[in-house]
Parts: structure tokens; sequence; C-alpha cells
């Protein structure tokens, strides 16, 4: 493990075509949540791991009493004509190149594995409770918009900026050949948010014509659910981050 | 799209000798407001865009549905004897070591398109109202004082440093074999200023030998105009890049 | 010396397997307090410094008039069948991305000596005081769990992530295939604990096999003990790099 | 002018073993303040600019209408066997990293130039006002204590660590084979100290075996001083850097 971020490749499952889904941490846990479901429910298969100094300097302990690097993980999937990778982890990187260098590390991997397609997941905040949360899109190409809204994702009604790698792997990605889709659950931004996370799942599982047992993801995330002050933490960070960008 | 600046080439206009134009966002967005009615009113065309792990890890999301990373872009304009490029984007650096990186790969781009002369464009923060904006000027070089004087633009009378691009061009450009000239209009900082724009087109025009429509400026800026609570971000920005400036 | 971490060998003691025992500042010192009193007692030998430019540009003024950059030092021991090369230090680095250029770089000089084990000393911090400190584990692998709870070493009930060195060398070292534990004694974390650091070094000298005196211990803290003041910084810094840590 | 620091050489002296002078903006501007003097009264001569991407981004505006960028300059003094450079500028970098860059940068120029000897100036804060500021020193080597005790530098009496360019000069120094001495003029701190500037400087030129006309240090200083909250920010600035600084 070097000084520059690496992608540490554990099995090889001969992709023909593969779509990535990422679910990092973000706004609500909206997209982490909904990933890690579709992970467990599917029983994906750990394919590589990323490890970088733009993640902090820090092991985790495990109750069984070992340690473990802060990383991400990719999860492949492989059954007849499907087949995807889920991103999923313990972090983002929290400055501008480290989240360049992470991203462009992962699109090298992506381009070898022969991925086209890149759905990233998150949450939309908007500061109020959302009893129905809307799964708002946006896409790196005006083609996939119409393909999308077959499947209630609402595009052109949110605004500012995506910030993180749900923005960076479809901004970086769209620089370097590959299209994807931004599906943004609406969410308070205050509190995790299972409810936005069961539905951008829907709406991922009908883009990707696949049936995944939502009602587990209920429970799954009483059990995990993270403190406020951590939610705290995040919102902070995704603050601090807006900082100067004033787009027009 | 690799972990350093670059500066993406679109489109080959075949220059002599054109001249820079920069406008990107500052102090009251003078600049920004200035160049970006020259380059709409001239029809110029994108010639390239720049993009940068120096700017904040996001993308922008279009009204249309789709999105894009953050970036600068290059605008040719090309009749008789005129030629410019107006610098115009969403973000600057908020780092020292972006903001040379920046300003270094894009006087890469110039010297291959034979620039000799770069006009930056800004706002002079006063922290007072100003009725009629007088345009305050630097130079690169002495010669080029004598010859903006007579375009009604006033040196010596601005103090401190010029932060930013609008800086950096001139400094670097000066070590790099480039002469140039700041023109700022005085403004109080703390709102977005259109008239101040307005002074500091006109004094360009006057200086390029060519006529632009300024009246559709006003109505521009109203559409466009951005949040009080931005412009504080702005300015607090600045503040922070300019502790430990102490120049006698 | 160059702008990049390097480890200046001032002594070749022909190890053959040596193992690591890392004790740089951290919580209530107590790493630091466990290593310092193993060096003086078992006079170890100053045989390398590391110097970076991550740590703070700062010299540090001695009492006889000279000065000496800010480093971490190695010190060796070797008797008989027992090696040992003791990591010392002045400071950490406070970035993520100084913290793995100077673990890779220790780990490639402990790859040259042949080390195959890293033990990484430190405090648990409980923000309560504690009569009887335990000292709690967390390992590389599963099969040293078993190893170092016949020590009386406590598994499985420490939570959370370690931050900094003693848990980069474990991290990074378990990446690059060597394996370690990191030790900490209970602490309340906001004071200097000289005790809590005896239960630490107690248990390593099990480990070991080794004898020492330390009686000497809780003198040596009265003279050293550093101020409440340093210990806030030390506190704030750790605090500080623990945000945006949310670990499932 | 390229993304690393550079020395820009502007006038071979033709040395034969030159001492350096250094007095970059620090505590009380102290060393700042003497090295200029020093520099004006004997009249030495531009040899040399550093320019670098870890100083702020920014220009500075002149009374004639010009601009230059932020920079480091060398002045060079040869009279029979008194040969010195002087460094004076607008700024240190602030990061460590910076740091190091940047004094590695002027090391190597010093080698191509002969440098043996460093001497850096500075102040050394206290908090309280001091009537007659004594002259504290603190030196690479041993050796050189007692040669400067002759000129009534008092050693061992200073304590913790000297922070930016004084130290890091000396500490990279010594590591690369000069030797040096750093002359601290105890001073309040809270504001600029021409009196202890000139206890500094006083006792410089006796080491140096030289005269320099001090009277005018006082009305120079009248004319040149800044403002009290720029004072403010040199002093955050350095109290932010000794986070984390606990040196026992």
């Amino acid at each position: 493990m070097k000084n520059e971020t690496y992608v540490r490749i554990l099995r090889d499952m001969h992709f023909k075509n593969p779509v990535i889904i990422e679910g990092l941490p973000g706004i609500g846990l909206v997209g982490k949540i909904a990933a890690e479901h579709l992970a467990r429910e599917v029983k994906a298969k750990r394919i590589a791991e990323i490890y970088s100094p733009h993640f902090p300097h820090q092991v985790v302990m495990r109750k069984n009493g070992t340690i473990r690097p802060l990383r991400n993980v990719l999860y492949g999937y492989k059954k007849q004509n499907k087949e995807f990778v889920i991103l999923l982890g313990d972090v983002q990187a929290v400055t501008s190149e480290g989240q360049f260098e992470i991203t462009n590390k992962m699109i090298d991997y992506f381009k070898q594995i022969n991925v086209k397609r890149i759905y990233t997941l998150g949450g939309y905040g908007s500061g109020r409770h959302i009893d129905n949360p809307r799964v708002l899109g946006a896409a790196t190409h005006k083609k996939l918009v119409k393909e999308m809204e077959k499947h209630n994702v609402i595009f052109g009604k949110s605004k500012g900026t995506i910030i993180g790698a749900a923005g960076m792997l479809l901004g970086i990605g769209k620089l370097r050949g590959m299209e994807g889709v931004c599906l943004m659950g609406e969410t308070h931004g205050a509190y995790v948010d299972a409810k936005s996370a069961k539905a951008v799942l829907s709406a991922l599982c009908s883009i990707l014509g696949i049936k995944v047992n939502l009602g587990k993801l209920d429970e799954r995330v009483k059990i995990d659910e993270i403190s406020e002050k951590e939610m705290k933490k995040i919102k902070e960070a995704k603050e601090s981050s807006e900082s100067l960008s004033y787009i027009r």
C-alpha cells in the first residue's frame, strides 16, 4: 500500500458489461442504505477494495478483536444478463484533490472491466420532513433523461450541485466517455432516512429490471442507525464543501 | 481527465495574436458580469474548457436534467483585426497551490495561441456605496500605465494586493514574458454590482476599440443576481486568503 | 533532507527478526510514557531518526543552547534472543497524507531489518477516571488475539477507530504483510496517565518475556508531566481527525 | 514560473564564502526590521528572487501603478573580507510542506554560492513589555554557543520551539551540513518592536565585525509601522502552527 489511492483486486468475475451502483455515505445516508441493502439481498461478492491516503488516518476495530483500515469496497453480481458492481464504504475523501484522485482510480478500474454506465445513489436534502419522498434524477446525457422518466424518476426539479462521489463519478465519468445517472431520494437531511432509501432502491430495481425484498430494509436501518451527532458531522462537512460554490 | 488541471481544447480559431480578457467570480462579481456580457454581445465561441482537481468536488445540475463538472471556459472572438479570448467560469481555486497550477496551465495554452497581453477584470472593494464608480488600474509594466490612462483608467490609487486569478494571471504572466493590466471597478464589495461592471466594460471597450451595447447588462444582472448569502461566502474566502499577507 | 519523509540511519545493529514497539504521543500520553520508560530501562541505542515535511515546521530549543528539528527516533535493543526497536518522537503528522507517507517510509525500513511484528502502545479514552486500568487489544490477525489473551490483554471491548500511528502502522503493516497488536491502556483522556502506561508496559513485558523496573516510571512522569493546555491540544486534534468518520 | 518554489538568479556576485542573514516577517517583525535596516545601510544589491506556490496567491500593487508577485528576495553584500546575503520578503509559507520545500530550495542555492553559516533573526515573545530587550540565542552546534556568548548573546534561556524560516533554515541547514545561530530579541509579541530589532542588529554587527548606523532604524519603523490588526494575524498564524507541538 503506497502513497496513492489504489484498487486492490480480490476476484475476477469476468464481466461483459456491468453497471456501477454507487452508495457511499452522504446526505441522510440514503445512498448507502439503499446500496448496502441491494448488495446483501442479491448476495453480491466482494471483488475489490480501495485504500487511499485521502481517507482519514484511522483503522476500524471489529467486534472479533481485529482491525482493518478504512476503505471502500466493490461488490460484484452476475446472473444471466444482469451484471452490476456495487460501490460501498466507510468514508469519502473530504478534499477535492482526494475526490479527484479516488474517482479517477475507480474509473481506471471500471474501464478495465468494461463499464459503460454508472448509477449513483444519494439524498436530496430539503430541510423538511417528507412523507412520500420522490426520486429526483440528474443525468450525464439528455437521452438518459427520457429513459429514466419511464421509471418515475423526476428530472429538472433538483437545483444546485451534487457534492462528492455521487457527483464526481458522473462528472469525471462523462469526461472519460461514460454515461450515468444520479438518483436522489428526497429527504430532510438532518437524520438517517430509510424511507427515502427505499424509494431510491425501488426506482433502481425498476431501472435494472430486478426484484429485491425491500421489507428487510427497515429492520436493518433500525439496528444500524447512526447517531444524530454523526449525521451533524456529515452535514457540516457537506456545508463546508459548499462554500465558494456560487453557480449561476 | 486526470489528477492535474487540464485545458480541453474544443475548437482551433487560428488566432494571430489574441488578447485575454479574464472575468472569473470575485469581489461584487464585477469582472464576471462585465466579461460575460461582452462574450454574449459579441457572440464569442466556446473554444476550450478547463477542469481542475483544485475546483470544488461538485457537479452542476442543469435545468434540462443533465449535469456538468465545475469548470472555467474560454470563449474566442475574431473579426478583422480584433481577436480576443474571454475567460469565464463557475469558480476559482481556493488554495495557493491550486491557483498556481491553474494559472500556469492557462498560460501554457495562451503561449500556444500566441497571446502577448492579458486584461483581468475585477472589483475594488471600498466598503461604501459609490454612485459613479471609477476604473482603477494596475499593470505589469510601466509603459502600459500611460497607454491605459488615455482610456480614463486611474493608476496608483489602489492599495494592497490583488487576490486570485485577476492578480495571478498578471503576476505569473509577467514572469513568463507577458504583459497585462487589471481593470478594477470601484464597488462596495458586499453586493453584486452591475454599475461597476458597466464602468469596467466601458473602459475595456475603449481600450480594445470595440463597441458593445451596455444597456442589456442591467437586465441580465437582474435575472442572474446571486443571493447575499453567496456573496458573503465569496467575501469570507477573500478575507481568509488575506490573512498573513502583511505587505509593507 | 529533501521534501519527503526520510529515515536517517545512524547505526546498523544486525537484527535477525526484531519486533517494533511504537510509543508516539497520543491519548493520555500512555504509549509515549510506556515506550520511553522501556527504552531507558533497557538502555536501547539510537539507530535511526525520521524527519518529515509533515511534521510542524519548527525546531526544538534545548537547554544547552542548541536546536534540533522535530523528529521521530528509533531505538534498538538486542540481547540473546530478544530484539526490539522502539519508536519514539516529538510529534505525529496531523494530516492523512502525512500519516500515510510516514507510515510507509517506516515500513520500508522495517522490511529492510526483517521486522515481522509490530506492537503499538496507546490509551483508550473513556472519559472517566479508572483506578485499575485494563489493557485492551486490537490485532491485525485472529490468531494473535488468542496469543495475547494469555497475557491478560482484553479483546473485543474497544469500539470505534484507532487514530494515528498506533492504527496506521497496523493497518498498512497488515496490507504489506506484517502482523501486529495495539495495546491500549484504559485512561480518562483528559490528563497524562502514568498508571495506564504502567499497565500497558506490564502487559508488553509479559508478552516479550522481559523484566523491567516499573517503579521509576512514576517518578519520571512527575518530572516530565506536560501541561493540561498541551493535553487539550492533543485532544482537540484527535477530535478533529474523528470528524466524518462514521463507521457502522 | 512553474508549480514549484524557484530561485530566480539576477546577478552573480562571485562570493567566496558568504554568511546568510535571514529577516523574514515574524514575531514583532523584529527580524524583518533588523535585516531590512542592515540591507539598506550597507546598500546590499538584489541578487535573487524566490517565488513559490506556497506563498499566498496575490500580487502587490505598487504606488507607480504596477504590480509584482509576492516573493522573498536575496540581497548580496561584498567588501574586503566581509560577504553576506540578506534574505528579506513579504511573507513566509504557512504550511509545513511549503516551509520545507522553500527552505530546501534556498539551501540548494546557498550551497551553490558556498554558504557555510546562517544567521536567522527574530523576536522572542514574552507577552510583556521589556525596556532593555536581551538577545537570546540558539545554535546548531555547541561550539557556536561559546563564540556567540562573547557578543552578549544569551543561550539556554529560550524555551519551546522556533517556528518558521528562522527555525527551519537552521534545522534543515544543520542536517545538510551547515551551521547557524538564531538571534532572538526579547519582545512583547503583540506589536512591532523596533527597540528589539535594534538590539538584535547590534549583536549581529558585533558578530560580523561591521558598523551600521542604528539611529535611522527608529525613523524607518515609524513610517513603515504595520497595523495592530496585521500583527494579530501574524500572531494567530504562529499560534495555530504551535498546536500539537508538545515537546518534552
